[in-house]
């Protein structure tokens, strides 16, 4: 954060964060330790307890208000042939999360989250349908501009316009914990060709080779991951971006959605609310508000790991271990969105089980 | 399977079991096709609707009447000082099943899954408790004797009490189909220092030394592990199980509630009825099933990987890769529950999502 940025909502939060609650989370494992199964038998899932714990501040948090908040943006660069999938799919999908048929509204139901869906950027109209009442999104419009320019040109935006992006996302959450209250936030995106800026963002701040943290994205062919390649070194050799400026990094090769995903991820810990990841994009804005405040890495919970090179890059570099490994590349925070299924299990064996006192069963032998 | 084993239950279903419904998988792979995100993108989760459409015939298959089944027993080995618990435990732990205080009971109610707990072999007597209406399991009282022999000794049972308990196993999915109707199976165990005797049943089956197939259970330290480990082999070296007649091998280094398990593997692959299994015992159970009739083998879906050096051994040899890797080591079926509530959000993207054509939203460029 340079002086330029010292001000303003994005400041304020970042001064919130602070580290880890260490005796809350002591705590929950004393407690985990009473119930009626050998101590830590439960492996990792004891792990999203204490850290729970720890973000929160509380032994007991809860995970029973979940919402899921999908950012959605384009890029000037999908002109280079960059997808499999055309543009105009950015805002046929915004509509498809309004109208309740794709995949996160599917899975946004199933574990009880709300789902939000932010026009910070898409470059056309959003195609005009009934919000199904159930499943759809709640589409919120804070359009910045109609997407990206090329960022293998020149900056994909102002710096200004990254900056707003993000105090979108930290206002966004601010709304969302006013208004229906919020102890999970799920995080996702829509945006095509946002793989290709993804990379040139993890390649900024990881200091990797374009051809290491680029992948297929959503299923190009080889020819075209030779291309897309090249094309994020191109990015990277004409904006020359700053990894010790975060925000400029963002604004030079970054995507509308991608800022805007860090004023979420900003605005969750400033408000000790556990911020649970998706896939490559989203940690790819994570890593750019880690480069922000590094206080933020603990407060974050990896969902699962997709099968695009950069993302494990981004897990290495957040020091976060993912819980599901089911080769998933859809983004939309899906990922996100199982994974709070997995804390809502994990909460209810907290909640729910006996001690050995109460159910007596005996403890270890001579223990 | 013997002659002396070639009818009965048994026999029957095992004739019943044939390969998966290749034509059923290819619809449903066609549908999933047609839904609003590229092909393939949410990976594992749609590798589990075609699994499930192959083991059912029905590329529409419904997980929505679930059971999650738990075989309880006693095993004399346990007098060798192999666990960390003592014996007690067992009948404990299944009267805390019925209170509904263990873990599988918060899972199991997280899943929407109905529990049963099955007493085919415990030692002593299960305490009196009230079952908890909402999220207790249901005890079915089924003791064939009090707990195994100990294996280093001899036989852990007859050959006609292993084949007994199979036979349970098999009548009750019957009776759960019957009365409840069964869409999917997911199978647990309890009971103290069955780590052991698995490691005895993977070790034959397996033709590795025990010392690769045998861990610290539910928590064992170094110096107990060396001594598990000779146990195991002594086990081996007194009743030398012969791999080529699975029963036998129950029957010499088996458990109760491990044979239990064959029954309840082999009578839901009988009625294509898909089994999550859970960890390492529930493997070893159904590495005995599979080698009775290898056509078992697809019909199984593994939720997680345990710790457990064994397990990796028996997934490897079934041929199942894990979709969880939470480092549990509990066993009582809770993997298993886990598993259950991905199947479920797997079958509510497949049925609750849009199609491109019906949701207007363009497919891949020039494809």
């Amino acid at each position: 954060m340079t002086e330029r940025d010292g001000d303003g909502a994005l400041a304020g939060a970042i001064e919130a964060i602070g580290p880890l609650d260490a005796p809350a989370m002591a705590e929950a494992t004393r407690r985990l330790d009473q119930l009626t199964k050998p101590p830590g038998s439960l492996g990792r899932l004891e792990e999203l307890v204490v850290t729970l714990a720890g973000i929160t501040g509380r032994p007991d948090a809860s995970v029973a208000r979940r919402s899921i908040v999908v950012m959605a943006a384009d890029h000037g660069v999908a002109r280079q042939g960059v997808s499999a999938y055309p543009s105009a799919v950015t805002p046929q999908m915004v509509a498809n999360f309004v109208a309740g048929g794709a995949a996160i509204n599917a899975l946004a139901a199933k574990v009880g989250a709300s789902l939000t869906v932010v026009d910070v950027g898409v470059a056309s109209t959003i195609p005009r349908v009934r919000r199904e009442p159930d499943r759809g999104g709640r589409l919120v419009r804070r359009r910045i501009r109609d997407g990206t320019a090329d960022i293998t040109e020149g900056a994909a935006m102002l710096r200004s316009e990254a900056r707003t992006a993000i105090a979108i996302g930290i206002e966004l959450v601010d709304g969302i914990a006013r208004r229906e209250g919020l102890d999970i936030l799920g995080i996702g995106e829509m945006g095509i060709a946002n793989t290709t800026a993804a990379s040139a963002v993890v390649a900024t701040f990881s200091g990797l080779p374009a051809a290491r943290v680029t992948g297929r994205g959503t299923g190009v062919e080889d020819r075209v991951l030779a291309h897309k390649v090249s094309v994020v070194e191109r990015a990277l050799a004409v904006n020359r971006p700053d990894p010790s400026d975060p925000v400029g990094v963002l604004a030079a090769v970054g995507g509308l959605e991608i800022a805007a995903l860090v004023g979420l991820v900003i605005g969750a810990a400033a408000r000790q609310i556990p911020v649970v990841l998706d896939g490559f994009i989203t940690g790819a804005a994570a890593l750019a508000a880690v480069a922000l405040q590094p206080a933020i890495a603990p407060r974050l919970i990896a969902s699962h790991r997709s099968p695009e090179p950069g993302h494990a890059v981004v897990l290495e570099r957040l020091g976060l271990r993912p819980y599901l490994d089911l080769e998933m590349r859809l983004g939309e925070g899906t990922g996100a969105a199982l994974l709070i299924g997995l804390l809502d299990a994990a909460c209810g064996i907290r909640n729910e089980m006996a001690t050995f006192a109460g159910a007596g069963v005996s403890g270890p032998t001579g223990g």
